[in-house]
């Protein structure tokens, strides 16, 4: 095995750093996050660090990069509060990355891409039509993080919208009954099967394997 | 498509809402944590809650439960500023998930689930040497998210330990070539297969497939 210290992370041009770093933290949830600005224009931006903060309320985070990087999105968020963070399949992963280009901000992601805005229940922000599994949130808190400039950005969940037929009778969802999409680093998109699920674990004995639906 | 409001969520059992909201986040990095006590005494605990914050300096973060669910990994942060994130593989998905019970915090899970505590390099905490994957940090800051005591722990990328042969030329690291394993929920466990890379997206084009290792 090789060893890489701080000092030879620090030496490395920047592109091979952010791509080795940005793999070197797993698997990544990669979502699409759909916003209106105050003028009604809407927005799409992919976003690989969705992150589970809480379930009782159901609070769901994500890091938004530093102000220059990813102005859009974020100026969004606080200013409607409102934002839907939609589940890629990969019959538009090419389009899904297409929206980390940086478009002007009276430009529709959706428009350059090919995907479809969707407005229900009265929800200001919009979905996408494509996605299988989405939600709405309402913002709760931006945390500035000052190490880099980045923001911790969380929301409530306010509804959600999935084909009831794929939720299991104990509320887990099996995400590759939808074809769920996660990635890897900052561009590789992976399709993902399951291993196992197990029960709760306690001490003193190891946990079995649990039933998964349809066997 | 079913669509659940904000009162759904809040009504349902708390097991059923909890399977729920972990895996409609979508599929999760999730890794072992390794720390040691002022007395020495290791520990570890399966964490899906890791987060890319930045590249350069190269920081990763991890959500902590609130303190009376999850004591004993943030303590030992706190107080020895060292920890070690290993990515866990099929061979050993069994027992990773067996940390996440209860043990007391006199008890080494290592020795509880049959996984073999690694030291390297002078670093104080306990890498798992099963782990193809594995990387110390030195904590920088704890964040509190008062929203439901939770807290974000961030931490510097100080040792990487991992296989150069499965970096590619451009720093990615190819984790299916290391068979990582990924979470959905807090108990199901799959393997990822890569579907596509794809080039920097810039308006105008859309940004075609890269080419992998092997091909």
């Amino acid at each position: 095995m090789a060893s890489y210290s701080t000092a030879d992370i620090a030496s490395w041009e920047r592109f091979y750093r952010a791509n080795f770093i940005n793999s070197l933290t797993g698997f990544k949830s990669v979502n699409l996050i759909g916003t209106v600005n105050t003028a009604g224009q809407v927005n799409l931006g992919v976003f690989s660090s969705i992150v589970h903060i809480g379930s009782n309320p159901a609070l769901i985070g994500y890091i938004n990069r530093p102000l220059k990087a990813a102005p859009h999105t974020f100026a969004n968020i606080q200013s409607t509060g409102i934002y839907t963070i939609n589940h890629i399949h990969p019959s538009f992963v090419q389009q899904a990355h297409q929206t980390s280009a940086k478009y002007e901000e009276g430009i529709s992601e959706f428009d350059e891409v090919g995907l479809t805005p969707e407005f229900r229940d009265g929800i200001a922000a919009p979905f996408v039509k494509e996605s299988l599994v989405k939600y709405a949130l309402s913002l709760q808190e931006i945390i500035p993080i000052k190490l880099n400039d980045t923001f911790l950005v969380i929301g409530e969940v306010m509804a959600v919208h999935i084909d009831h037929d794929i939720v299991a009778v104990d509320g887990f969802i099996q995400l590759d009954n939808t074809d769920t999409v996660c990635s890897n680093g900052g561009d590789g998109y992976y399709k993902a099967t399951l291993i196992n699920r197990f029960e709760y674990a306690k001490p003193g004995k190891i946990a079995q394997t649990l039933p998964v639906a349809g066997e």
